[in-house]
């Protein structure tokens, strides 16, 4: 597995020669076991030298033994460990099963542990969001066409989504009181990243599960922080934003750009001037040294950003809200798809209005009962309120839902969740392999089959009156009172994350095609988060 | 000097035994050196053991040379670090002059600076914000009356803000690219904090000044990073929550129990449970080193929360809005005071909005010209407008505008800053001592002043028709569009930051009052960050 934050194992930049990496029996890290997923990769495999130095037992973990086998036996050489100290396990972490099977390895040949570095991750497919291959049918077509993807979305989600919680899952019985677990985002799940809706999707949920994790095994006193890694100085990373810049009809060099211009800090390497530049492994690895040893003990749910100092917004900048139907009137037009899930009082509260003040109103809903009930309920209706079958997770029935003959172009969409909040709730580390998998798929693929549909159908349309807007709103009180980041669901909490870097996304991709000529109007949105307010007047402060 | 972060350095969970300090001659801050100031506070004397194990080039600064002396040769015996390690300036953070003085000593004896510890700052008086002593005389009574205060808040501002900027000015002609910087702020910046305005105000300016110095001296290698520590374990602090215990009427341990509710992390000492508790010094010098080391190249412009994971909200929860002159209506009421500064045309537009929408403005001016002017202007004026001279800088202008016969009671104030946007702006690093005494003693110093009489004439008025609001607004168009991390003017981020900080005390300490009986009403508070909104429809995404 590799992930845009791998590198080029022979850079010069790496801080890779023999002599400071030379192993120290009471080094920082002396008398601990870590596990390091994607061990493989070229940024694992300098993890994996960097904890040999510092005296850990590290356990490689990842899909190809030969692989791990052969980092390995480098490392030792490299730092002159013993070779009790480097273990290879061999699972998948996409596959509960095989975790669990791994895990149970781990634990029978070193009895626990100490460090959990969650690095292992996919890169998912390259595509603008409307190209996003939902089946493997769609993945081969694009192959056929030329493309190098070997992953549908659902692949990268459970790559690494699914991947980093299963692992954590499993292990989770192993980490003791002062056992420190270090996930590896990146710094792209919050910024704009042109044709990885399928990398940074899951990559903002992963923020929003890291960030429940420390309260949930922070209560037994096992740490859990996030690296968000920026661009790291790789010939990968090179040849990703040459992708990009091709791909956004840019000059050459203007993707890195857009990222040094974030950047605060210039760096000198080799001795030359300072100059904006990439961050390199070592200062991935450096920083997993300092958050697996006992020197960040008094740290948990915290961001590291390896980024020489990069300017991102924070968290969740979506509207928050206190009067919700009121707001979703962002999305107002001639006329408006509501795209809801099984709440179907809340989505007929909303429909209604939008109807009332005006618009036509789409509402679709995902079972033929379900709209049988709705227009039932709908009947003396003021306004018009067209209740259509529209299912996120079957393409086909949101096509037809949009083809219908004679209606006027749909200008604007409310998306809410596929369930309401008590589908998917309750500890994230005892979480059910089932309702892992429902939750990537449903809500999260879900939403992104449901933006795809739109992006297409809004880049087809001629005859589109003004520019196409669009609002994902949570399920009702899902805001936290404790604010921005944290929720009283985490679940909920992770779609919240996960939307806001699908929108992010989407907005960018649409405002480059609009610049390219690949679209006449630009499609705009927001996020609407949901919640109860603790106080008479305003927001927590 | 000492604040709430230092420690017993006879506690047995500081790590200074010998053994794990002893010098290391390739340790990881070889070959760099080190200032750190306050380094003869307790919490510095740990840093101080730390790098000096580490490699480091010692150069501890304070006020006075006898107890630098005695920490130096104490931390030269148990560390066995070599004696030129090691070395003593004397210098007074809160004089310039001073601070100038000592670095042109340091840069005359060692040539460079590596690494920048801000770890220096006083505690402030202990007081709730009505009480807060502006003046020599007004702290000479408090001491009469039985208070251990030794500082006005004119001088807790200038030992705490001040001191880090003097000293960060000082230094910065010395700091290379790769040199290191960090600052000491507190988590109590970001959390309620009561009876401490003046140690949290000007510590959430820090936080501010911290991240726009991430900018101007990254653009030249330097890095400049934010560390918040936690309560940390000490007498001391047991000491100050036990004064909060009492000045708030809680329960003996109920200031400690609302702080271990915000940790996510349990922690274990001595082999025990792992339990809510504090972290301790070593956790803030495990951070320096790392931070002071290369291992932390890449980070820049960062918040290092030591603090066993404290829920805290966010930077800047306050309200954002497009259209600030409507939004400060928040502050309705039968009788608005709007104080104003320099601005004129702007108070005018706000008086004027007021007074339309039926309220009885009271317009503070801080100067009897401007109070002409304004005058001559609103002849005519729809509503009533009363101008009368309001000088923050003179606490008697603003008793005497305050107490007129016959006016009806106060409920809502509006303050805006002292200054226009065009006083205060340019570089942080080459301020000079003029201006940023001014900006503490106008801006800073002039906005508790005006919360401290607010505060005192609610407290006293016992016909209030409802609880009194009121509303901090920025100057026009200061709200950044790169979001709440920054700003387009550092000084104005400061305030905002600062302002954050007096705003969440202010609330905590008037709730309190309430539930004692102290005051009848609470006073609820929130801030207006005014902005230029850059999209058609909402903020930034």
């Amino acid at each position: 597995m590799s992930s845009d934050i791998s590198t080029d194992r022979s850079d010069p930049t790496t801080g890779l020669s023999p002599a400071n990496l030379a192993y120290t029996p009471t080094g920082r890290l002396a008398g601990k076991v870590a596990l390091v997923t994607g061990a493989a990769g070229n940024l694992g495999s300098v993890i994996v030298r960097h904890y040999l130095r510092e005296g850990a037992v590290v356990v490689l973990s990842g899909r190809t033994r030969s692989k791990l086998e052969a980092v390995r036996d480098a490392a030792l050489l490299e730092t002159g460990a013993p070779p009790a100290h480097a273990d290879v396990v061999v699972m998948d972490g996409a596959d509960p099963v095989s975790v669990r099977a791994g895990m149970a390895e781990l634990q029978a040949r070193h009895g626990r542990l100490d460090i959990l570095v969650n690095n292992a991750g996919t890169a998912g497919p390259r595509q603008p969001m409307e190209k996003v291959p939902l089946t493997r049918e769609e993945l081969d077509a694009l192959r056929a066409a030329g493309s190098a993807d070997t992953e549908t979305l659902g692949d990268a989600m459970r790559n690494i989504l699914g991947l980093t919680w299963n692992t954590l899952r499993a292990a989770a019985p192993l980490l003791k009181a002062g056992a420190s677990v270090i996930n590896i985002s990146t710094i792209f799940s919050r910024t704009q990243y042109y044709g990885r809706v399928a990398y940074v999707v899951p990559k903002a949920a992963l923020n929003a599960l890291s960030r429940q994790w420390a309260d949930e095994l922070g209560a037994r006193g096992v740490r859990v922080n996030n690296l968000l890694p920026g661009p790291i100085r790789s010939e990968r990373i090179r040849s990703v934003f040459a992708t990009m810049d091709q791909l956004k009809g840019a000059q050459s060099g203007a993707t890195a750009q857009d990222f040094f211009e974030m950047m605060t800090l210039k760096r000198g390497y080799d001795g030359g001037e300072p100059k904006k530049d990439y961050p390199v492994p070592p200062d991935i690895a450096h920083t997993c040294v300092f958050l697996g040893s006992d020197e960040s003990l008094a740290f948990n749910g915290h961001n590291f950003e390896v980024t020489h100092g990069m300017k991102v917004l924070q968290e969740s900048r979506s509207t928050w809200v206190s009067r919700p139907a009121l707001r979703t009137v962002d999305a107002v037009g001639h006329t408006v798809l509501i795209s809801a899930g099984d709440q179907i009082d809340d989505a007929l509260g909303i429909a209604r209005l939008h109807a009332e003040l005006g618009a036509c109103v789409i509402l679709g809903l995902p079972r033929e009962a379900w709209c049988s009930e709705a227009r039932e309920r709908l009947t003396g209706q003021r306004g018009r309120i067209d209740v259509r079958l529209f299912d996120r997770t079957d393409p086909a029935t949101m096509q037809a839902a949009l083809a219908v003959e004679g209606d006027g172009p749909i200008t604007a969409a409310v998306v809410m969740p596929a369930h309401g909040p008590e589908r998917f709730q309750g500890s994230i580390t005892e979480a059910e392999d089932d309702d892992i998998e429902a939750f990537i798929e449903e809500e999260l693929g879900g939403a992104i089959a449901i933006a795809r549909m739109l992006s297409r159908y809004w880049q087809e349309r001629t005859d589109l009156p003004h520019e196409p807007r669009y609002v994902f709103v949570t399920n009702a009180s899902e805001g936290a009172a404790e604010g921005a980041t944290s929720s009283k669901n985490a679940w909920a909490y992770m779609w919240r994350s996960a939307m806001e870097a699908l929108i992010r996304v989407w907005r960018d991709e649409s405002e480059v095609d609009v610049h390219l000529g690949r679209r006449r109007l630009p499609e705009w949105g927001n996020q609407i988060i949901r919640y109860d307010n603790t106080e008479p007047e305003n927001l927590p402060f």
